[in-house]
């Protein structure tokens, strides 16, 4: 499949990924130049006006960036990230399915896109990986 | 001073922030314009490859311009934000300035470094607000 | 179709964009929530490295955006972008097809996708925009 | 001082960055991590709303940060950009300094801030460069 054989041997490398894993975010599919990732959104995820935190949503989207980006090449890390939010989330989860837009030697680009479980679209992220 | 009268009342406010205050991240100052946060870097903020990740990092900087950008105008929420990662932490905490760039009636922008307690630029974040 | 009735209403109305059309793009098709616009490369849209400068990519992903966004809400300006460079032009043109993600009251966000006329991705281009 | 030993070295070389050159940008000053450019705001350099269009303001930004990122490191290319628009240009001139933020053996990161002749904040630009 890529770095990782199978999708349970990626769950258990990303089981390292602490500040995902531990708020809640687990792997759902992998394949070649695509992840996706998701969470059911609980109380911690909240911010202030009682929304997801952007943190969230960008976390969640950068937990699947750093998925598929890894197991097409590993050792890859982030260099710059953008996120836009489009709306606010009404379901129980976010979605966020991470799909690559180029894979070079050192450089590569994926583009992950956030929805709740209705469908909505929360947030587009555009993420730069190096491999080292 | 802002929205809020002191710091307290911010900090009190910003209990509600609970994806930022459940992973450890705290205000260590607030003025206007300005905003200073900083967390603790623990075993739960750490990526697959032992650094902190990104999405940790982030959502500190998120965190200060929501303090920030909420101190200066009610109601403000996060339209888009870019992070550039400049070099891994190496000390034991990590410290986000936000500052705002502009302040305008509907679109505010504010700039977050990222440094850690050695004084190493640990990212560099822009951030822009939509004020309800 | 939004705005504009007919392309070349638009035409007219885009030949004010002067930055855009004395620089040799054009616009080739317009519908709700979409634009594709392009530019034969000529020498003057070189840099130094014998590329295409960076800002001549930008500028016809942002005359997309400002072309599709206009079309669908008139008095739309750009609040901020972000472009990630994929590839180096290897043809004769480049096209920039601009795809509405989200178009709310005051926010919009497109995504515009440059290629050149050999189907090869050039750039990849995120544009919020504000409506007065 | 780096790549280029004198500031007209550099307005020779940068002479090849036609698209730059032949829409009046110029270089103005340049030391270690740090360039300024700047035009004169022309009728070719609007947009249909009859500002300064982005992509112009763009343009200018992403000149500095190629100056002053050739000259610090040679055969650095943007790998990507984002650009805040803070307000609309009231002078007769823009002027843009790029100052390096990160500076690397592969990646570098400049700041560029672009301001009219009023000294009016007009864009905010973040580069990252990959040097070849």
């Amino acid at each position: 499949m890529g770095t990782f054989a199978t999708i349970d041997e990626a769950r258990t490398y990303f089981k390292g990924d602490r500040f995902a894993t531990t708020n809640g975010m687990i792997i759902d599919e992998l394949s070649d130049g695509k992840a996706v990732c998701s969470m059911t959104i609980r109380d911690n995820h909240r911010n202030a006006h009682g929304g997801v935190m952007g943190g969230a949503i960008f976390t969640l989207a950068d937990f699947a960036f750093a998925v598929a980006s890894n197991n097409d090449r590993a050792n890859t890390t982030g260099l710059h990230s953008a996120i836009e939010y489009l709306s606010g989330a009404k379901g129980t989860r976010l979605i966020a399915e991470a799909v690559c837009v180029k894979s070079g030697r050192t450089t590569s680009v994926y583009e992950v896109t956030v929805t709740d479980d209705t469908g909505r679209k929360i947030a587009l992220f555009i993420g730069t990986g190096f491999t080292v």
